[in-house]
């Protein structure tokens, strides 16, 4: 049948006659998600019936959200007019005195794919374009973004969804085109503490010659991010000329990623995932090479730490990850080299970004006291990034790398990249330090890096930049009861003391042997 | 090792030191997630370094909270002052010039457990008592609260980790002891708009004899729950006592299970579950036998609709259920009868509170145009719980419902619990109206519950009782081409204009043979 009910309003859409408000910028931080302030007694909730929690679409000019109502009983708010929350004020463009029209959103249909997928459906390319295209139009409320990537981890992603899900990510972001036959790119898919070995990849690596346009992300579930990292010593909010304009320069950047909106959808989503703690294979897949792919990158090598407390646990997670990683990578036009390194325990001494910054600048700098571990993962992926380079052989492109560190060149490009991203800065200090020692004597068995990086978010990670912990020992290393294992640094002494309430609660962080 | 950290706070908790502001009630309604809304320069942010979107425990007197910050950076709020939603006020009992402490809360470490499920892990009973736990203390934001909920749906409970979640449910809430050696209850799992049975079962069965204290639930994502029905005609938000007297009055009631916080557990997760547009088996047995446990029911009769677009969809999943709700049951000792029904078109006429409160009044005084189908489907299930009696053969159970709905005995049980819950009422009337017609001649072939169910959502049900739909036909009547299949009832022109929307974009929603 067709049914023909005559229709009582001129609109084709329900924001026909759609009722309207004068907006209010009320100063409100949600974050993330938009919210839209009213009293209950205005005529938009009397007449369109919208109530506390009710999804609202605001309209103002051009542009659209749709937000959560909060319904407001108080004198903050008139009766004819409507608040926003910041990112619900930005996001709509809104100015003083604009009005803004409200109408019931249209339900997001993409959900019915979402719910099949967690009654165990397999999703084909369609579903998964329509849940990414409706999750950057920011038509997802929270829960809605934590039901999709639950019912997407657990490895519950087969090699085309995930291809799927990856090229879904890709098509609605930008994507960079270079005028240069290959371009290079590097990824450590994380869960260990102090690797921060992009930032000395990228400048042996463009030193060398090859162009490496790299885009990080900001931390997700750990203490700091290349990004966070990278941002205690130059600017990395870069827009997309500024990104062209250094690369060109210098061949290499160390950007933040979500400025140039490379994949948008993941910025979404990592929101979600950090709260939960949860960074699933497929989504782990998608998120990696989405940004490679829109970073227009041809080569990339990706370091897989492997750990009984990394993000991968045993060697034989890190081969599927590493052949899900080729096989989506090759399905998206991408050449994956996957390199599998220890990830036992932390790298460097720093945990949290600008600890991390000055390990990386010890390193670069050739003092005699850089972290050893640190220099050698470095020169290990720069070595294996440089081999992809058709003119070099696999066997000499470490020693090439050891040659650029050695004798300055990467020190001095990485001091160029600072300046063409804005100019190099010095790392903050934490205001509060305190140690924590070794209970007894003994030698150092095992870390436990999600616990460390749990430590260091207490402390204040990544949020505060100077915040997190400074390691003193490696596995094997000898201590006396009372020497200091490691020293938290915090801003605020709050931060401080929970940390150590959390480091007390939890004996075996650093496990010493009889 | 033992980390031995010289702390510098004197308290054992992160609460020892804890500071504090003076606590106003903002007159924000968040509906269920508390809200704390604090400036960033006041000393609580910057001493603990909080930031928007922090979790933030809050403590009144001997109350605490766990909250979600919004910063506000307007002059709604003084420097030396916290705002509270009304969630949050409540909760803590706060009142003006209250002081407040705040501190991050602990670590919610039971989502440890829920990130195992997500990985597939099977979860043991002491994993959901913390979880459950900490869900009824309403330590999980909303975010956790949809991982969880999706974690545990399309089957991923199985029968121990079903009747553990069950358990865990029972053990957070009031459980009803009667001075009884028999109570009956009867549910229906849903999906099937209009099946209002339990407002007619209820007073034939205490009119039988049976003790029946009847708990419901408000819509989780259908536009009417049995308590938004009932509430229409009499109040149903009894608390424990009341509910006592009334049963010990009349033999049964239909109170509204909320208010008496019989599975406090599972109000929370319908919160989730019903912007998902998610109802999953597990948590469908746990969420039903952990409320017929705490009633204190000895006895359940419950209705398993089947039909290609009710809840459960086919034969098969209606027997895996019903297995499933019948182990689960024995294992927390309830004796459960299941009764597989047909479901493949609405019961009655009426779709929303009032709207099918009028239907049951009319089978219950026995008007001549009285739905047929209500009718019986009402006799079959009083006849099975009439038949749990020890004293009545099978066969005659349903002659004796028949005969005390026929004598008018049920009416008058009916006005009499009406009257014990305090006083009956007149269902509301909708303020607007409009009929959906047929495009075609034909014979009707088929419905579509859930786009029934969805327009009549759209018009305004469960929130306004009033609104929802009548439907005109059944499967197998022929219709002329202009007649009304269906009119919308709605109170506010947008929600109208938006149902109707919504059904002409469905054609099919209705389907009319050749």
């Amino acid at each position: 049948m067709n049914n023909m009910p005559a229709r009582p309003y001129a609109g084709a859409s329900p924001q026909g006659g759609a009722p309207t408000l004068a907006v209010r910028r009320l100063g409100i931080d949600t974050l993330r998600e938009p919210v839209v302030y009213m009293r209950p007694d205005c005529h938009v909730c009397r007449a369109e019936g919208f109530r506390a929690q009710s999804r609202v679409e605001v309209t103002v000019g051009a542009r659209s959200v749709v937000a959560t109502l909060n319904v407001v009983t108080s004198d903050i708010l008139e009766q004819d007019e409507a608040g926003l929350s910041e990112v619900a004020w930005f996001l709509l463009d809104a100015h003083d005195d604009d009005v803004a029209a409200f109408a019931h959103p249209r339900p997001v249909e993409s959900m019915s794919h979402v719910r099949a997928k967690i009654y165990g459906s397999r999703l084909g390319r369609e579903a998964f374009a329509s849940i990414i295209g409706d999750v950057v139009q920011k038509r997802y409320s929270d829960i809605q973004l934590a039901a999709f990537v639950t019912a997407c981890a657990g490895n519950r992603l087969d090699l085309n969804e995930t291809t799927a899900l990856t090229n879904a990510m890709i098509d609605v972001g930008a994507r960079i085109r270079w005028d240069a036959p290959q371009i290079v790119d590097k990824h450590c898919v994380g869960g260990l503490p102090g690797n921060r070995t992009t930032l000395l990849v990228v400048p042996i690596v463009a030193a060398f010659g090859l162009i490496i346009p790299k885009t990080s992300s900001r931390a997700i579930t750990s203490p700091s991010g290349t990004a966070d990292a990278m941002e205690t010593l130059a600017p990395v909010d870069l827009d997309l000329p500024a990104l062209r304009r250094v690369v060109a320069r210098e061949g290499g950047c160390i950007a933040w990623g979500g400025a140039v909106s490379l994949s948008p959808a993941d910025d979404i989503l990592i929101g979600v995932e950090r709260p939960l703690d949860l960074d699933s294979e497929g989504q782990l897949v998608a998120s990696v090479l989405s940004k490679k792919a829109a970073a227009g990158a041809t080569d990339v090598v990706i370091d897989i730490p492997v750990g009984p407390t990394a993000k991968v646990r045993n060697e034989a997670a890190a081969h599927a990850l590493a052949q899900r990683l080729a096989e989506v990578g090759t399905a998206v036009g991408l050449h994956v080299r996957n390199v599998v390194t220890d990830g036992s325990q932390p790298v460097g001494r720093g945990i949290g970004p600008a600890l991390e910054a000055r390990d990386v600048l010890s390193v670069l700098k050739g003092e005699s006291d850089a972290p050893a571990d640190l220099r050698d993962r470095a020169l290990h992926m720069a070595g294996e990034v440089i081999s992809l380079s058709r003119e070099v052989v696999l066997g000499k492109a470490r020693a090439l790398a050891e040659a650029l560190l050695a004798d300055g060149s990467a020190w001095r490009k990485f001091q160029a990249i600072c300046e063409a991203q804005g100019g190099m800065r010095k790392p903050p200090i934490a205001r509060h330090t305190h140690p924590v020692a070794a209970s007894r004597a003994g030698r150092i068995i095992a870390f436990d890096n999600r616990r460390l990086a749990r430590a260091a978010k207490l402390a204040g990670a990544p949020g505060e930049p100077a915040a997190g912990m400074v390691v003193h020992v490696k596995t094997g290393t000898y201590v006396e009861a009372g020497q200091p294992l490691f020293t938290l640094h915090a801003m605020a002494p709050g931060e401080l003391g929970y940390a150590l309430d959390y480091v007390a609660s939890q004996p075996d962080i650093v496990e010493i042997g009889e």
